[in-house]
């Protein structure tokens, strides 16, 4: 099956949107292995989407338009794809009813233009719209199979999830469903991890193995089509427990919503522990990080930020000639940042993340030179010596991920 | 003058990156007045790009691809073209010394496929490459005129801004310039801030007038072409004085990569004053997003982030049962917090934030609600409530954006 994607909108040819729509489609159906080897984008015109069908089914059997099934004049897509296939418009009853509902809770009337939302063409199959109104159609004809899928991306990506993957996966007489799973790592790089996976890779088949870098993180990405989920499922398994023999070590969780915080606020809150930080180069960013995550207030009560080594002594009470001593940026100072925090918060656990950030060494050090200490009720205290690449930014972020990677192997030793 | 951007890629298709390149190229083609009304994406296929080549050429007089100008043997972009339109590749001097020189560097051989990278259609005119090492070219033929752009977003962008848009403002006949002024406000919404200026929007010709929305905060891009910058300028100047006589109070800066942080850090170095920050929904994003610019250490010295009520209590010494009869979201304990923190760092002026971000309402009072807290050394605390709409990470921003434009004041009064 050869597929093409025709994103309709004068506003991505203006630039004013990026067409991300085309790129998760693409994805999508790169993992159901169908080809793609063109793309279109054309206006809200309807004498160039007409000539845009016309060399899409002269090379592909299956054309997804992208947007313009709002209520609004310029959304034609449906209106030129049903005259291109001479097919009338007519309403889908569930489409209708869902509209209807909302001008009565808006309490305002419904409009003819609302109406055309709830319309597809001629004995097309609905893709119903979970999260908005617009309702999608799969039309097949002789000549090509066409997808019409609204531009909202919210709306898109869920139908082309929910609706069009299994109709695809359905439609090559393949009655079976794609099974994603996502492992996140911290500490590795991507092609450290994809050198250190090579034939698992190279003999990928069912599941397929793909790699992504995102902020500083490594994710993989094993998806497997099959009968059912317990099938793909059991296919993923064995896969994913070697991935985890090999590189249990970098590994931290599940998810593609998931993060190094979410992980580290569930470590807590399931161990029932208590945390703060001291930061002198991020500061306040690992702790604000930490706090994105709803319920955290429980263990998580406050920390210091001390960015200079005058604060370092008036706000943890360290000694200031102790540390132009040893340098803010030593083994010593990041123990007694997460020790002092740790005591005058009364927590759990303290980290500490002190280090020269850049652009340009300071004081001698470096920049990407950090020291995170961690602190823990009844333990030993520990720093570590990392050396970050990358910009200002970039140093920052990672120090972050790297203490709370360092926080959650403190609470969940391997 | 019709244009069609084709965007070269077999990584596009399969969806493993988004064609912002595309989008860039779409916005600057429409600030110049030029329409583009398709776009294509190919893989790296030389079959399927001639036949794209076609199509463009039979529908547009300007035909911009982009990608495929590297060194590996799927870049197949330039050597497609050239045998389109039936002109040898030559190599360009000024590019294979750069490729030489960069070899010399690294103290590796150049390659046959190296070199390629520094060859363009004969008789076209190069565009330099002044971030990396594939040269661009332009090349004017009886049916197109057909554009060359590398694919890498840093070197493309560059490549538009400071080569092709020269030449297509020239190429027009017109010995024009494109300029471009940006301001960026804080604490209105674009419909209203649109709504004030209708009536320049309406009459927009030069300069245009855009609106753009970027995380919580407005910006407005006035471009007028003109025959030399400072006619360009001498166009823009008059709107842009209507727009702050309307919206001054709203005004904060200039520049795209301009910041409420950056602004904030200008201001406290030119009036050198410190400044810190008593944190407790914002959790520390206040601080890290200041110390994102560098140089700040001078000005911010460090802070805190006092999460619970205890907290409060205990690092910025507030007392705990005043806090408990007043509520931790209040007038009063957002003065008490920014004025504790003023006099335990001893800084010039201090904010600070309480609220709820929600999800949900916290011990009675609804997510959203926020005060913010000023302190400065010698002048009355003043403390303002506001009512932030969105999810819990909106509240947060809006409230560290809030904070930001509230200490940009009281640095630089209206």
């Amino acid at each position: 099956m050869k597929a093409e994607i025709i994103a309709v909108g004068t506003e991505i040819l203006l630039g004013q949107i990026v067409n991300t729509n085309a790129s998760f489609l693409a994805r999508q159906l790169a993992l159901l292995g169908i080809d793609a080897e063109q793309q279109q984008v054309v206006g809200d015109n309807g004498e160039r989407l007409d000539a845009a069908l016309t060399l899409a089914e002269g090379r592909a059997d299956l054309v997804i338009l992208i947007g313009g099934l709002g209520p609004t004049a310029d959304d034609i897509t449906k209106q030129v794809l049903a005259q291109h296939i001479g097919k009338p418009l007519v309403t889908n009853f569930q489409a209708i009813e869902k509209l209807l509902a909302f001008a009565q809770q808006r309490q305002t009337p419904l409009t003819a233009n609302d109406r055309v939302q709830a319309a597809l063409p001629f004995d097309a199959q609905p893709l119903a719209n979970r999260v908005g109104l617009a309702v999608g159609a799969i039309s097949e004809t002789p000549k090509a199979t066409y997808v019409l899928l609204p531009g909202p991306p919210r709306e898109f990506t869920v139908m082309v999830e929910e609706q069009l993957t299994p109709y695809l996966l359905t439609h090559r007489g393949e009655q079976q469903v794609l099974k994603s799973k996502v492992l996140r790592f911290y500490g590795i790089g991507e092609s450290l991890l994809t050198t250190d996976l090579a034939d698992l890779i190279d003999a990928q088949s069912e599941p397929t193995i793909a790699s992504y870098i995102k902020e500083h993180e490594v994710t993989l990405r094993l998806t497997a089509k099959a009968a059912d989920d317990a099938a793909a499922e059991a296919l993923i398994a064995p896969i994913e427990q070697e991935i985890l023999a090999r590189e249990g070590q970098y590994f931290y969780g599940y998810g593609d919503d998931n993060s190094l915080a979410q992980e580290l606020a569930n470590a807590l809150a399931n161990a029932h522990l208590t945390i703060t930080a001291a930061e002198s180069l991020t500061a306040g960013a690992f702790q604000a990080a930490l706090a994105d995550i709803p319920g955290i207030s429980t263990w998580f009560k406050g920390g210091f930020v001390t960015y200079s080594n005058h604060t370092k002594a008036t706000l943890l009470g360290l000694d200031e000639a102790t540390i132009d001593r040893d340098g803010a940026v030593s083994e010593a100072t990041a123990l007694a940042m997460a020790e002092a925090a740790r005591e005058k918060v009364d927590a759990d656990l303290a980290v500490s993340m002190t280090g020269v950030a850049g652009p340009g060494p300071d004081d001698g050090v470096d920049a990407g030179t950090v020291w995170i200490g961690l602190a823990k009720r009844g333990e030993k205290s520990q720093a570590t010596l990392y050396h970050f690449p990358g910009a200002r930014n970039d140093v920052r972020d990672r120090a972050v991920k790297a203490a709370m990677f360092a926080a959650l192997r403190a609470i969940q030793p391997q």
